[in-house]
C-alpha cells in the first residue's frame, strides 16, 4: 500500500501571501490576518482536515527590488504589511489538539538565547506541536532595517547558521537532563541543580554562558524545517532538516532536487528517508473539472502582475520592472550572477518563459504547480507527482483564503481517504512523533551529540 | 466621589513567581504554567473581576547571586524555569474582550525593529489591549547568557533605553500615516505608498533604515509601563511611562515615591495625573478576618526562606547566603554601593529588619504589603493606602495561584463595588482608552513628536 500523502497548509501573517492581487477577490478574507478569530477558525479547519500542520512563512524586510522601491509591494500588499508569525500560534494551539505549527524565523537577527527560549515556550504550550523553519533571509532591506549596510553573503550566512545551530541545540538538548524537574514537595526541591548545567560557547559569531531558562519540553529541539535549494542550503538541510519544503513549477524541476536532498542526508550519515519532503502546490478543487477550471479563471482575473513581479524581484534579486512583459527571461542574471529563473527553469530547459507568463504563474500560489479539477482529477495529479518526484506530500498555498483550504479539506481529503492515501484519524502526540514515530531527534542527528549523557 | 480603585494581576511564566516555596501548597497550581488552559482560565477569571489587566513579569537570566550559583534558584523554582511571557498573550486574548496585558520585555537584548513588530502584532491581535513594561534588566547572568561579560552600568542602560525609545516610537508612530491602508479594490491599491515612509536612524547605539513592517494598530505605541525607582529610572518614567508599578512594604516607603514620580512627569511637561500608579500588594481575603489570618498562617508555613533570599540577592546584588538569619541588614551594600535594603527601608528608617524577617516578608508576594482579612477589612486597608500614598490602585501578586486571584475576584471586588470604589462593568476599547480616555498618546508625550504630521 502506498504511504499516506502528507498535507501542510502554507500561510503568512499578511494579506494574500503568494497570490498577489487576489485580496481583491470578493471571497478572499486574508485581509483579516489581524484577527485572532480568523486564525483560530483556520486552525480548526485544518485540524478537521487532519493536516500535518500550518506552515507560516516570514520575511523581515520589504520587497523593494522591483523598481528599487517598496512602492509596488505596498500598493499590491505583496507581503507587506507583515506581522510576526510566532504570535499567532498560541491562540491556534489553544483550539486544536493535533495540528502542528511550522514557524519561519530568521536566525540572522535573533539572539540564539532568546530564540531558544521562545521555541521552548511554544513547544511546552503546544504539547510539542511546534516546528522551526530555519532561514537566513534573502532581502537586503531586512539587513538595512537591522542597521547593516546589506546582508551577509549567502554562503557566509550558512556558516553563521551552522554555529547558531550548535548553540541552540546545546540549550535545547544539553542544559537540562530529562529528569531535572523533580517537584518533590516533601524535600522542597523543584529542580535538582545537579541535573542542570550551563552552556558555555565561544565561537567566531556567538558567545554564551548560561543555563537554558526553560525546563525540558516535549520535543526539546523543535521539529526542524528547511527550504534552501542552493548547494550550501541543501548541505545544511542534509545535516539538520527533518522536513524540507521545496518549490518548483514542474516535476522536472522538483524530482532531481528531492534526489539530491536525500543524497545529502546520506552524506551526513542520516537515513535518506529521515526527511519529509513537501512540495509547494496550490489546489483548486470543485465538484467537477469544469467548475474548478471556471474557478481558476475567476481567480486569475484578480492576479496583480505587478504584485507577482514584485515578489519575483525580491526572491531573485532581479528588477523585473525593467523587462518588457513579452521578454524571455531565461538568461537574466542578478547582481550575484545567479539566474533569476533558476527556480523555475533549471532542469526544465525545454520551456522558455516570458515575463508575463512568470507573473501569471507566480500570481496563484507562487512558484509551485496549480492542480485544478474535480477531487479525482486533483488526487490523480498529486499521486502522479509523488510517484515521479519522490516528495512525501504538499505544502498547500492558497489562492483565496480560507476558501482554498476549506475546499481541500471538504473535497480533496475525502477523495484521498477513499483511495487509502490519507489518514482517517490524526494521532495524538508531538509533531515529530507524528512525522517520524519518535518525539526526540535520533542519534544520527547532530543535535544528539549535544545531549546530556 | 472617590475614583475607582484600579486592580491589576501580577504573574510570570514560571512556578510561584514571588512566593517562593508556595508551589508546595496543595492548592497551588502555578506549576501548570506550561499549559495554555491554565492561562486562559486565569484570563477569564480576571476579566470576570473587571481587572485592568494581567501584568507579566520577566527576567532573562537566572538568580545566581545567592551563594554565587543558580543552585538555590533551581532548587526553589525561584523564577526558574522561566518561559517567555509574550507567547501567553494571544491565547488569553482570544478568550477575553476587555482584559489588558502588560508584558515585561528587556530592551537590552532585543533588536528594536523586531520588538516593534512583535508589539504591533500583539496590539492588532488583541484589539489594542497590550502594554509594554520597559525594563533594562538587573541580572548579570542575563548579560553573560547574551555573550557579554556583564551588563552595562545602570545609568548607561537608561541612556541606551532613551535612544531605543526614539527608534521604536518612530516605527510605531512615524512610519505609517493613519490612513495609509486604503484597500481600494477598484484601483487595486491596498496601501498608498505615499503614506508610508522609512525610518532612518543613526545613533550611538542603534542604526536602522526601513519602514515599519506593520500597518497602524489600535494603540500604535503599546501602553507603556515602567517600574524603575532609581533617579534615572524615575526620570525615564516621568518622560515615558503611562503606568508605573511601585513596590515597597509600607506607606512610608511608597508615598514619597509616588510624589516624586508625579513631579517627574511635571518636570517633563506632562500632567502629573497622566500616569496610573499601581502598588505591589498581596491580598489574602476570606469570609472573616479569622479565616483570612488562618489562611495566611497556612501559606506562611510553605515559604522557602532560601528561595526568598535567592530572589532578594538577585534583586539587590547582595549575597544573602553569607548573612546570619538573625543579622540586621539595613546597612549591607552591594558591589555598586547600593543598599540591599533600599527598597524595603528607605524612607522608613524607624524599622530595622533581620534577614529572617526579610525572607518571611518577601516569601508572600515579594516586597509589597500583604493585606489580610474579611472583604471589608481588606477594602479598608486598600482605601487607606490609596488615601495616604496617592497610588491609583494595586498590582496584586499571588500567594497561591490562581486562588489568590479567584478570592480577590469573588470576595474583594464585590465589596469594593458596594462601596462605589470599583467599576460595575468593564468598558470596551483599548487598554490606553480604558486608563486614560484616549487610544493614542497625547501631544505632551515624547512619542507624539515622532508622529506623522
Amino acid at each position: 500500500m502506498a504511504p499516506p500523502i502528507r498535507l501542510n497548509a502554507f500561510a503568512m501573517n499578511c494579506v494574500g501571501h503568494q497570490s498577489p492581487g487576489l485580496w481583491r477577490h470578493p471571497r478572499d478574507r486574508s485581509a483579516e490576518y489581524g484577527s485572532l478569530a480568523y486564525w483560530t477558525e483556520l486552525a480548526r479547519t485544518l485540524e478537521r482536515g487532519l493536516f500535518d500542520g500550518l506552515f507560516l512563512a516570514d520575511v523581515l524586510g520589504v520587497y523593494d527590488v522591483y523598481a528599487g522601491s517598496p512602492a509596488a509591494a505596498l500598493r499590491n500588499a505583496a507581503q507587506v504589511p507583515l506581522a510576526d508569525p510566532m504570535l499567532l500560534v498560541p491562540a491556534m494551539a489553544a483550539v486544536t489538539e493535533r495540528l502542528g505549527f511550522g514557524i519561519t524565523c530568521n536566525l540572522s537577527y535573533e539572539p540564539p538565547y532568546l530564540l531558544a527560549r521562545r521555541f521552548s515556550t511554544l513547544d511546552q504550550l503546544t504539547g510539542g506541536r511546534v516546528g522551526w523553519n530555519i532561514v537566513t533571509g534573502y532581502l537586503d532591506s531586512a539587513a538595512r532595517a537591522m542597521g547593516l549596510p546589506r546582508q551577509a553573503a549567502h554562503d557566509d550566512r550558512y556558516d553563521v547558521a551552522e554555529e547558531y545551530m550548535q548553540v541552540v541545540y546545546a540549550l535545547w538538548e544539553g542544559s537540562w537532563a530529562d529528569d531535572a524537574v523533580v517537584a518533590d514537595r516533601a524535600r522542597g526541591v523543584f529542580v535538582d541543580p545537579e541535573r542542570v548545567r550551563a552552556v558555555r560557547h565561544e565561537g567566531p559569531h556567538f558567545r554564551l554562558d548560561g543555563i537554558h531558562l526553560c525546563a525540558p519540553t516535549p520535543q526539546r529541539t523543535p521539529f526542524l524545517y528547511q527550504a534552501g535549494t542552493s548547494p550550501k542550503g541543501r548541505d545544511f538541510a542534509g545535516r539538520h532538516a527533518e522536513a524540507v519544503f521545496l518549490s518548483g513549477p514542474s516535476e522536472a524541476v522538483v524530482a532531481p532536487r528531492v534526489a539530491a536532498l536525500r543524497q545529502s542526508l546520506a552524506a551526513h550519515g542520516r537515513d535518506p528517508g529521515d526527511v519529509t519532503v513537501y512540495a509547494l502546490a496550490t489546489v483548486i478543487v470543485a465538484g467537477t473539472d469544469a467548475a474548478a477550471e471556471a474557478r481558476l479563471a475567476e481567480y486569475r482575473a484578480h492576479i496583480s502582475d505587478e504584485g507577482a513581479l514584485t515578489l519575483m524581484s525580491g526572491w531573485t534579486g532581479v528588477d523585473f520592472s525593467r523587462l518588457d512583459l513579452d521578454a524571455e527571461v531565461r538568461h537574466v542574471e542578478n547582481d550575484a550572477g545567479r539566474s533569476a529563473m533558476d527556480n523555475i527553469t533549471r532542469a526544465d530547459p525545454g520551456r522558455v518563459w516570458t515575463v508575463r507568463e512568470v507573473a501569471r504563474h507566480v500570481g496563484i500560489g507562487g512558484i509551485g504547480p496549480v492542480f485544478v479539477g474535480a477531487p479525482a482529477t486533483v488526487a490523480d495529479a498529486l499521486e502522479g507527482w509523488i510517484a515521479r518526484t519522490g516528495v512525501d506530500g504538499f505544502n498547500l498555498a492558497y489562492a483565496v483564503a480560507p476558501e482554498s483550504f476549506t475546499d481541500a479539506v471538504d473535497l480533496l481529503v475525502p477523495e484521498l481517504q477513499g483511495r487509502g492515501r490519507y489518514p482517517l484519524a490524526s494521532p495524538a502526540g508531538t509533531l515529530r512523533a507524528r512525522l517520524t514515530g519518535r518525539s526526540r531527534l535520533p542519534a544520527s542527528h547532530p543535535a544528539a551529540s549535544l545531549r546530556r549523557g
